[in-house]
């Protein structure tokens, strides 16, 4: 199987939203008039996003769920993707399944694929998104005032407890693994509600290196300070049983790979915070308030430091 | 060193041309009015794409080249890249004369980095390009007509000879090397030209893969076929001195690397072609014809056909 072989069996559609897709130079789009554009991209390697051998269904859903995460993290909609596929071999079986996820989860945002590359290398998984906002609209983490409530939706923690019961850091219940192993494998990006978050949040991240980690980006960009009550922090039943287990609790606070979102918004607006969770049906949980002081303070439940060294993953470090 | 401190130190700029670069989620765009966007991808892999051990300067160089090439094969202006990097560890030498590279030719185009990512892993280089073109105005793969003329850019071989030097399949003096290396290493992307052939070309197309496998893409795409006279095609001093071993031969007809430009032009449009290649100082070369009958003919001085299997780089063959 030729390289533009693969191409046109697994990866060729008749785009709908694209002035030119797959197949030119270059694709041609056009962005709505009044939108900007938002862009971004995100690398799955093979031995360190994933584990060698992964399943590839999973594997083409998460690729393309990663970055419309990043999508929704900035408010935006999102519209095209390219993606850059280096594969050791054309193994169609693969192909078949590693395709089928991705397409099914840009089916259910009406995301197309208009272009990108396909050599044979060390497998790895390079996609790029596109998507529109409303000019000047844009959720951007530079935001956040002092006296902003700190919110997250969903629960956290499950994706990275699979991830370290799989490293041996701690031991689930094979029920147990398998529900967490969802969260890990099947992260779900949540775009309405970051699309939906204009007019309400002045800050906003999706949480894939980590809370601690990625608030830390707001706080920076933002220059403001937090405290968090960690005892508010929304997790998993499962979550809770494994708990105070270090393991754990460092899941829940510097796990990543849930992909739910953090933001800021006035306290003022509590109100539609919570009308918003109700119609998008996520659950969305205040877990603290931004100050002007810098730094990211975490509390426990008798107002005690939480006294914990919480480092997000660093590919360099 | 950290992932952000390599992202920090050898990456961010400030973006004059960005409504929001590096370090938020996504970065935004404003795509100029009237205009679409042209968006493309190329990876380059160590061992596949370079040599293990390739210098970092050239090749931060080279990595942007091959995707501005793109954007001239579309007949875009190059705007925005966002550049996704794998790397075996954090290797400041390395990443100083990457980024200048990469940065120096970028500088030249007015392209700005505005996003990317950074993990460890095999080494391999994701550039993303964006650029824009007047609305309805790029220049595809499909618009050859029959009685169109074949036109190439520049002269043709040469990087391919420097690779088949390395691949010992010919032997090249040191001097004829070094220069044929040139081509190889610090190729120039045709944007200006590409640019300027809005209203002369009917169709465009960079040669990447060599000249009969791309001329081949605008034939299939075109539903057209061509007649090209091989002596005709342009070629350096040194290329003619090493004709007519198989390698120069399969250098000129099937040797990619050199990113000229191939184009269609309608025969009435002759003149305003040799004026355009005045005004921007690049060769252009006629080589043959668009004909109904599908396929590509490639006749020698005597009006023979070629006798040689012609194969273009197949990452999967």
């Amino acid at each position: 199987m030729s390289e533009f072989e693969i191409i046109r069996r697994y990866f060729t559609r008749a785009s709908s939203s694209a002035v030119l897709g797959i197949g030119d130079d270059a694709a041609l789009v056009r962005v709505a008039p009044e939108c900007e554009l938002a862009v971004s991209t995100d690398t799955l390697i093979e031995g360190r996003h994933f584990f060698a051998g992964a399943d590839p269904y999973p594997l083409g859903r998460k690729s393309l769920a990663v970055n419309l995460s990043d999508m929704a993290a900035i408010g935006a909609q999102p519209r095209w993707i390219l993606l850059s596929l280096s594969l050791p071999g054309a193994d169609e079986k693969w192909l078949e399944l590693f395709s089928r996820g991705l397409f099914e989860l840009a089916d259910k945002h009406a995301v197309e694929l208009i272009g990108g590359d396909t050599c044979r290398g060390p497998l790895s998984i390079c996609v790029t998104i596109m998507g529109e906002v409303a000019a000047g609209r844009a959720l951007r983490r530079d935001g956040a005032r002092p006296g902003d409530d700190v919110w997250v939706s969903g629960s956290l923690g499950d994706a990275a407890l699979a991830l370290a019961h799989l490293e041996n850091r701690i031991a689930l219940s094979p029920d147990d693994f398998e529900r967490c192993a969802r969260a890990l494998d099947y992260p779900v990006p949540r775009i309405e509600l970051g699309r939906k978050l204009h007019g309400i949040a002045s800050a906003l991240i999706d949480i894939s290196d980590g809370l601690t980690a990625d608030l830390g980006h707001i706080l920076e960009r933002s220059h403001v300070g937090a405290t968090i009550k960690v005892a508010g922090i929304p997790r998993s039943a499962i979550l809770r049983r494994y708990l105070p287990a270090r393991a754990a609790l460092q899941a829940l606070l510097a796990g990543g790979d849930d992909y739910e979102l953090c933001f800021t918004a006035p306290s003022s607006l509590r109100a539609e915070v919570k009308a918003l969770a109700r119609k998008v049906d996520v659950p969305l949980t205040c877990i603290g308030k931004i100050e002007s002081a810098g730094g990211l303070r975490l509390l426990d439940e008798r107002g005690h430091a939480v006294d914990m060294e919480l480092r997000a993953f660093d590919h360099f470090a």
